[in-house]
């Protein structure tokens, strides 16, 4: 059987348009459920591993079983990219804490549900150059965590998706939870992340600068590999928060996730940014691409 | 047909469990959507009216279309609860932004999809003391909107009943978000509402004081009746923030959500709180019980 899409709900398998899914799962009254996001070539799952890892990781911290184990679940996934017949698809998926009449308890012995999502979908194009908007962020204080509570990312998108760019890059300024308090020393804002990607810069001493890993991002897996690919590379790398306007003046900006490991961002709120450190970018998105390639090539 | 629960989507109506919601429902990825929940007595609903103008607002603030007008809707849920044995229900009703396969942006013209739960539940007893626990405040900073992203208050509500208590009492301190920034003046905590209620007190000069109405609070309903009983009794009535400093040593700590519209708080942490005016916690129950019982009285 040979599929165009495919959906998968504890055990259940169908198109994404005949698939449903039971009125009581705790994702519909409660966003209650976390989620991974990675894509295949060749029919080949990128850094799947990696994604089951942090899968785990996400659901422990909101106290939600899995049910299967990360062996089982990486040869359920492998075989389900194979049904599909696009070499190339989103892979997605996601466990909910489990299925139960309305209440904001659960029994703690519930069990999730597990939801596979695979849609053909083409690699992006790494060299592709971005602009974005800049928001204040407004999100949860645990952002560290893939939620499924994201109506936030979806309102920032939709704004982007308005002004025809690609991304919201996000800040967030002290005393911003409305508490009040006085501030010392004109506190600067901060950027935190994007509502869906990571954002990097290559500040003016050339360093590779990226928020540290604190509640206040998620600890993307594109990130990680850019890290890398700068050590290898000989680039310094330091992660202390930067503040909005260090990223406009900044020698690059660059903005990642696990669907687009390392785009050049190149204007903000209408602004031209960046675009002052060429060889670098080109030589982390050459890193980065020759790595997927090479993980995902034809045996 | 007398059904013993309801579910309803989109005109498709059957019990809770053999009821089914498409996959690609945008709440099953993002919790994109908006609530409400009143109850019935005597198969009549409590507050409609107020509850769906509520919903109307939430839905505009979150840009997302409600397929029916006011009084459709009005209509439509009173026709479903009598086909409910039970008199006493939980109404509980929802909107989520469309359906489509997964991805952040939506068309500007998608129309939502409208969801109704009936669940027999018996009105709480409004005369019940209860315990709660103290947290920090970590949820986003648009509590104002009734929205699905509910996982903080999943979390918050399963470590109260691990403690044994009813709520959830959350508070915010400046700085929380994590930006640094040092304070001028020691800022006091301050208490926003709890994981599915408002929390208010009678403090020491004897005013019922509730946080005004920001983007940290729901604008409750019950808390909204509470005020009309004040200013019905002549209790001053006092819309600015509390501490939890003051909220301990208040002479009153009250809980309101529409399940349960103004129940006594007598522990917190394990410390005793409120006992001291008893006559006017009274009289403020009798004011809401009898409002309650005047609405849904048979004809």
């Amino acid at each position: 059987m040979i599929m165009q899409n495919l959906g998968y709900y504890n055990g259940r398998i169908g198109t994404l348009d005949e698939l449903t899914v039971p009125f009581n799962d705790r994702v519909n009254y409660f966003g209650d459920g976390v989620y991974e996001a990675t894509f295949t070539r060749n029919h080949k799952v990128f850094a799947l591993e990696e994604h089951i890892d942090r899968f785990f990781r996400s659901a422990a911290m909101v106290d939600i079983k899995i049910p299967m184990g990360k062996t089982e679940m990486a040869e359920l996934i492998r075989d389900l990219v194979r049904r599909v017949d696009d070499p190339e698809q989103q892979v997605y998926f996601q466990v909910t804490r489990g299925t139960q009449p309305r209440g904001h308890v659960y029994p703690e012995d519930m069990v999730g549900n597990f939801w596979v999502v695979l849609k053909p979908t083409a690699v992006k194009d790494i060299g592709m150059e971005v602009k974005a908007i800049l928001r204040e962020d407004t999100r949860f204080l645990r952002c560290n965590i893939k939620t499924l509570n994201l109506l936030p990312a979806v309102l920032y998108s939709q704004e982007a998706a308005r002004a025809g760019v690609y991304e919201a890059i996000l800040y967030r300024t002290p005393g911003q939870s409305g508490c009040g308090g006085e501030l010392v020393g004109g506190m600067p804002t901060r950027v935190t992340e994007c509502a869906h990607s990571n954002v990097h810069i290559i500040n003016q001493k050339g360093e590779f600068q990226t928020a540290p890993l604190d509640n206040l991002i998620l600890p993307g897996i594109a990130r990680a590999h850019l890290i890398t690919a700068c050590r290898a590379l000989g680039i310094p790398v330091n992660e202390t928060p930067f503040t909005v306007e260090e990223m406009m003046n900044a020698k690059e900006v660059l903005i990642s996730s696990s669907s687009a490991p390392g785009l050049r961002c190149i204007e903000i709120d209408g602004r031209p940014v960046g675009r002052q450190a060429t060889e670098t970018v080109v030589a982390l998105q050459k890193w980065v691409k020759d790595e997927i390639l090479a993980a995902t090539a034809l045996d």
